[in-house]
């Protein structure tokens, strides 16, 4: 097995603890247009980076909804990634406050478009939903 | 006492548990031009969102650094909140892996910005200044 | 009356005045997952600080509807406050030239997805709607 | 001939080469609302800078992809722009290589994002569009 | 004389009653390395667009100094721009109050920031200052 | 050799080619606090991106330099990637032309800023300066 190969299997290990599925739903979209986007997504962010020790992946996960919902530029991702929180460990109510705080540091819009981020996440857990629906942009 | 002094006391009491001291820095530097964002920082920042239950301090710090890295416009609030998250209970090994993780969600520059804060603000505690030195921007 | 009763009250007033029944849509959209948030939004953004003196609410817009157009990540809140801007004596004529000079300051794309929120915007007052249609994102 | 018409003129030009029809496109759009920015688009976006010496039109074309999907905030201009890039020699494969670097510079879900915008771009000029179907946004 | 030199002479005479001199500083700054930069701003941003009816210069700079205070990433131009704001007749009072109101649409630091920056645009008007000292990037 | 080591192999002639030296000036930089960030930006950026086919380091580059003007959040790297635009056949006026360009995407103030950040790198270039003198921020 070569390193590259290690990788790929180290980050789709990760990206399935975290959002089981999700790398079958990135291959579909991106197949056709950019599937190598989809090796580089899992290796380095999930087997590189992700995998890294030296924080938790419940860190990892509030790290990561606080800054998507800052940057306000990362709709889908975020979507997504709330999603993940909770699969690591992170309540509802914890999700709900770290949004809120962004208020502070981002401006009262990423905050409100960041839980209506959230009511859509939230909905696709209850609703069984790995992914955003079919359609959605990735 | 009125309910907004009882908020300004109550954000007084966080921040001096984030950056002691921080009180005094920013009313110096806001003193003369915009007296009032200090009470409005201390009232809604430190006293009506950090205070609020339902996140760990830890947690809400985490957010702050990742929020501020991967904006890249806060340079100077980035230095103060890694200080801050020092003094909460956040390691330097964390907060090195938040920022690295940043390069995922905002770009290698982000990161690296990042990085040259932790520095900065890691001299800062080890030097005993509790803010960055005088003459730098709020 | 508390005192936090008293900026919720003043906050309400000022929010009915820029957009008269934002109140409830915003509380409708918030209310299950982040009810507290829109206290926060009339508190603070417009009891705290939209309510201060020492700027014309017509000059509060001006600015609001300015940064909005630049930031492009708040779409939701740009269209209302365009709305908002109406209310408060700012004209349509004068709204499409604060769009259009953030082409100077933001670049064209900012200032062409401005047009298309005041587009949407002055078709909701045309059509007598106070706010978005249900199912925007807020 | 005003200096002006020829700036249109020259501006019209350009335009057309990059992307055949979007003048009309472009003025139906902003028509009612601000007829005057078309003019300004033309005259001082295509006229003025994309029709200088001293840069190629294919790498204008490569610098815009580039920004515009690292910015985030221009979508519906990121769409037309990857059209416009085909249409002036840039490969399908360079296009998608310069959104995956994009990866490095502003993080992955603008490259994610980006991806999204090319297949909706490739898909027009697949279809025979030359611009967004009607009712998207400008 | 031709069209292009009215709209240059018209962009120069706009930019000397916002900011008088600040044509020359902005010609040393770009001389060598570009100098048609200096003929776009003052032919586009203050001849085609500042100088445009239906809003007034006042307006103009409010809307102008929101912006680049929420963008947070133009502190040398909102430095100018807050000494351009009071010689068209906004207030100190009224300039700090955009600034504190950023804070409730791009969050606290841009606010901050945005303070520092109109200390030093004060500090250039009381002492005699057309333009930041010498040596200040532009 | 492990596929590690060769993807840092090959990410540091990559990068080598595009910035001699700058693999030095990274690892001084990082070093003490975040020395696994050079390892990601070599291998990662360099060894994975930048070094695939499909687009060549010319175009490679003048998509990064337009990205990182459009951004604005990213002065060091920006002033270190107009030196290696140049080091891989971008010519002084065709990097000025994509810095321009970019007044019509993200604005003025980052096509100006942009102009500041060229001539500091054209002065590291004539004076031999591989990098931006010790002291700057990475």
């Amino acid at each position: 097995m070569s390193a590259d190969d290690d990788r790929y299997r180290r980050g789709l290990r990760r990206l399935d603890q975290i959002e089981p599925g999700a790398g079958n739903t990135l291959r579909d979209k991106l197949g056709d247009v950019a599937p190598e986007l989809e090796r580089l997504v899992v290796e380095f962010a999930y087997g590189d980076v992700l995998d890294r020790p030296g924080l938790g992946l419940r860190e990892r996960e509030i790290a990561t909804v606080a800054a998507l919902t800052a940057l306000g530029t990362a709709g889908p991702q975020l979507r997504v990634h709330i999603a993940g929180a909770l699969n690591v460990g992170v309540s509802r109510e914890e999700i709900v406050e770290i949004i809120i705080q962004m208020a502070v540091y981002a401006g009262f819009p990423a905050a409100l478009n960041g839980i209506a981020a959230a009511r859509l996440a939230f909905a696709d857990v209850e609703e069984g939903r790995r992914q955003p629906p079919a359609g959605g942009t990735p």
